[in-house]
């Protein structure tokens, strides 16, 4: 269904930007997980706007409550876990032209002619405060396979627009991610990247680029052998997130350059463990986890909104024009790191029970 | 579940590549369509081994059969379409050494990480034979979809290791893709391929490339907001292909070296009609068709089997070397392209289904 | 999943009955539906304690919210609608002799059994109180198939114990099951029900009974060929509801009394409309509506909770004996009438809507 | 979707009386369980056409072929295993007047008010051949449960019309069932089955009656707490069966005549295992398995083809009469009793997966 992600572990997320608030319902999560708000808060703020300079500047403190699923001890009690975020700095009237006409490269259009009906303000559903139920869903599924598999998972900012950081998914480090407001943890390059961004806003444009994800330390194994290949569950859970336009996973586009021979990743065994001496696989073959580091790139497009006068139509389809207002992001990837990271933790946890459930 | 796909058009394959046949079942297929296996075999043909000098010269005449969800006048009953495939040239002694060994960047280790014994015989379940079951069940998507809707979905060959197509997605045309074995409608390009690909072949190595895959004709409203955007829902299709490593729909990579001001499709209206005068969005807007041609590209690796020794590890996990034997593709470009027109028909007989549910 | 049911208008609830509070997110409305809380509370409000002198005098006013999903105008969006109630009259001390003892006939050793860990007050998540979500949702589900179809779902109290009254499907309404406080509509019948009730809950004994469930205006053709039979959901439904433990459709287990011949129910037509003379089918044939008015009933053991002492084990797998304490109906019948309501609607709403899907 | 059943473990059926065949796909079966055509055939025969003088003639002998998903050496790969069925003995002449009439009771009308067509010939779809794909998967259920988890299912005639058998769940054996051909374990009341049957056949009717359905060894814990409880998905399971109009589990529609003092189960704890000492809960409390005999009771109405002029109406919809010809069962029940195990398996071992993702 539309606004639930995955079978066993599974998601539910509601919510419009505008409203009572945003949520989501996490189903099927292990018994006997320690878990309180303290676990799911840190991710949340950094989604949060209004982090740092180069974000939106709404007011939101996005502070979660737990519902349900917990018991009294603070452990999970394997039934539904519900979370929320009340909405709180809502300015309606930011948007009041937005009533009217269709945002070029937004989802107003496409809404109406679907439904014939849209929550105009502050994009309704498609508004990316609908990814705080992902990242308040996936930092328990990040939890809990750092506690039970030794799996870490991690996201960073590769690239902004041409400017492409030198980072090695075998090594780095969250502590490098999170010590600049980009969140590159090549330190110079996210100097240059804050710099453009912040260029880019005052400009009233925006600008794009390209999020990594990794897991570390995914047994062999995970992973379907058809349609729900790891690949293919990532690719999308990545193309879910609002603005993301393109995924690869290893050599990706890449590869295609090279030729077998040199694409191949030869397999070696040490103390009875496989390995791999390259790893254009990106960790997955034939759709499953083959011990190596997952890892794979998401290119998030430039943010629509720009400050500026542009051609679009109105609800009775008339030409018109439209210039941004309201608070917005000069660039996604900052915020879409963590995002990216509850997805792909997300993914794997659904992988790691269907795999106990048949061959564990 | 793993080898189902779709919610109310709902395939599921079967079916190793060595054993009695590969085979798909039709669930949810609306009744009363013309169709017969006239319908189907085409597609298969596409599909084939052993059609042209530069696919693997294995031989199968992958003649379909239909075994119910038919009424003796030809028209679907609205019953499960359970159709099959003989497997005949099966040569398991050309796989001997592999009952051991683990092609690299194959499958092989994978599948006996995850279940503890494996098909070695042509690659079991991981073969490309499996889409056999895809490419019948995307036939009837696509004759639906053109019938009901005049929707019209076409794949092509656009690049070969360094080789581009130049070619126009709102005007190709299918007779131009099958004026060539390599698929690739731009005659000229066409031709460097294929010698690279035959050159490959005789240097026992293999080369990847990119298949754009495209649908025409899909009214504004197709898809959903959040986790089934239409994208997404794409990347997966494409992602569980054998061999694919990368999906982008629109602007893709690309995008991001354009700033928002750039990036953005303008809208405009003509006789009640709205539209975009450009098309970076791919015709996909918030997960949901804006009218535009649908267009993406997906990546292919080279073929991992090569005919040269390589470095791998058996069974029992000590280091050894294994060459490639057997009939293989020296690219499955050719051969991707009615698998990716299948998958693509998938998504969208799903999502045209789902669309009707909610909102018809 | 466990917490979720449709395939189309898909509802997840949440919450234990002690603890925030406990919800519902429904996924999938049609969008346009006129929507707001004034919906949902009149069926809550039949759901909810302390509503007379036969049922718990647990004190919740049992208010909904709705957080999402709804447009400033008041129609749905087609987004999730989530609602949720507060849990407001929670007595955990009436609960401590649980907290290591298991009630007999209840949940507690089975969930201990199942998660190794269980919230003790209220029964948690095996609460009534979790039906709050299901009859919200049910509320929905009745007013589009109402509005949309002219469906009308209605539920009464068949029988309580040896108590059996005399009702005719095809013309009972819904005044006549809201006259009396046991929701039985035969006046006579429901007297001595309520009378009955009462010495058992003077007696600190309980009482069972059945609830039959009716749908009237079902077009011919809502349902599935196979394992989604009309029945089989239906089934599913009413089995899934708190201490309900049989199900039977049309002539039900009484129809094994009489032979083929008898027991057929011969077509007629009349102005080129198909109807049956009888009605033994239950108006469901092969799995799906022939357009006679649906029936069934559900039977529901008498409530476990008694306040006498009964032999029992604690946490350490020791015997002991149990006293039932707090407010406790003394007969699930009254407040079971919403619920069976709530699941018919959202059984015959999915169905409606796959109907639609496939075949409208 | 209709035509699957099981989240993990999960089957998909096909075919109709009349056309090349019938067969199911088992998908999510665990890896390297040993087997062959000769697990599944049994119970084939048991469900087969022609096995006894009280079930219909029909040849057919319903040899079961298995096409994928089983290694060279015997054992489940983990893919999804792909068996058939040939049709046989079709004679649709017997059934050429039911072209244009719809059978009484049956899912002529109904087929045909929802798709606008109908495979008219041994009903199609509808027909009883449907469950040979149920049974061939139920036996690697049933194989799976009694070898992973010593768990033992068995099904047999309680009732035919008014004829009850005596029989005691918890002790009753395959080969008491198998001893005669009505699958009664109680000898007694087995002959008069046998005759009343018979007395049926030569009159030109039918009659139906009760199957009892058992599981033992299940240990506590199997099952879901909402909407998937155990009993919910049995009477689904049940319903979904042809012919079948009530389910009730444990004391069932009986135990409405008991209060809550005489109807609960005590608790008791021996050697640190706690048990019921009665089981009016059948081995089920709040959806979920408590470690005691879950029995339960399918009720299936008289079979509606009888060799008797009845009224009905044509595919014109005018009034018209319709005789029953060809070969029918006068009694559904000894042939359904392998289906009632075959459906109990299939939601057991679907549980039992799901039970071992979450909390093993």
């Amino acid at each position: 269904m539309a606004s639930s992600f995955g079978q066993l572990f599974r998601i539910t997320t509601w919510g419009e930007s505008h409203g009572g608030g945003v949520g989501v319902v996490v189903d099927g999560c292990p018994p006997r997980l320690k878990l309180s708000e303290a676990d799911i808060q840190p991710d949340l703020d950094r989604r949060r706007p209004g982090q740092s300079k180069i974000v939106t500047p709404r007011k939101e403190s996005d502070t979660v409550q737990i519902l349900s699923g917990i018991s009294t001890t603070g452990l999970t009690l394997g039934t539904p876990i519900s979370m929320w975020v009340k909405n709180e700095d809502q300015r309606s009237e930011a948007y009041s032209e937005m009533k009217e006409k269709f945002r070029p490269s937004h989802a107003d259009f496409t809404y109406f002619a679907k439904f014939g009906i849209r929550a105009w303000q502050g994009g309704g559903r498609a508004s990316a405060r609908e990814t705080i139920g992902r990242v308040a869903a996936g930092a328990i599924a990040k939890k809990f396979l750092r506690e039970k598999f030794g799996v870490e998972i991690l996201a960073y900012v590769k690239q902004v627009q041409r400017l492409i950081a030198d980072v090695n998914p075998d090594k780095v480090r969250f502590k490098d991610v999170e010590a600049n407001i980009v969140r590159c943890p090549d330190a110079k390059t996210a100097e240059k990247m804050i710099r453009l961004i912040e260029k880019m806003r005052r400009a009233g444009d925006t600008v794009g680029g390209i999020v990594e994800g990794i897991a570390r330390g995914v047994p062999a194994g995970w992973g379907e052998p058809v349609f729900d290949k790891l690949e293919a569950d990532l690719a999308k859970a990545m193309l879910s997130l609002p603005a993301s336009k393109a995924f690869e996973v290893g050599s990706g586009f890449g590869g295609i350059l090279l030729t077998g021979r040199e694409h191949n990743d030869a397999f070696r065994a040490k103390s009875g463990k496989v390995f791999t001496t390259t790893n254009r696989s990106g960790g997955i073959q034939g759709g499953i986890s083959n011990g190596e580091t997952i890892f794979f790139r998401t290119a998030f497009k430039p943010v629509a909104t720009v400050m500026h006068e542009q051609d679009t139509v109105d609800e009775s389809f008339h030409n018109t024009t439209l210039k941004g207002r309201g608070r917005h992001d000069p660039c996604v990837l900052p915020r879409a790191v963590p995002m990216i990271e509850a997805m792909t933790a997300l993914v794997l946890v659904d992988h790691a029970l269907r795999h106990k459930a048949q061959c564990g």
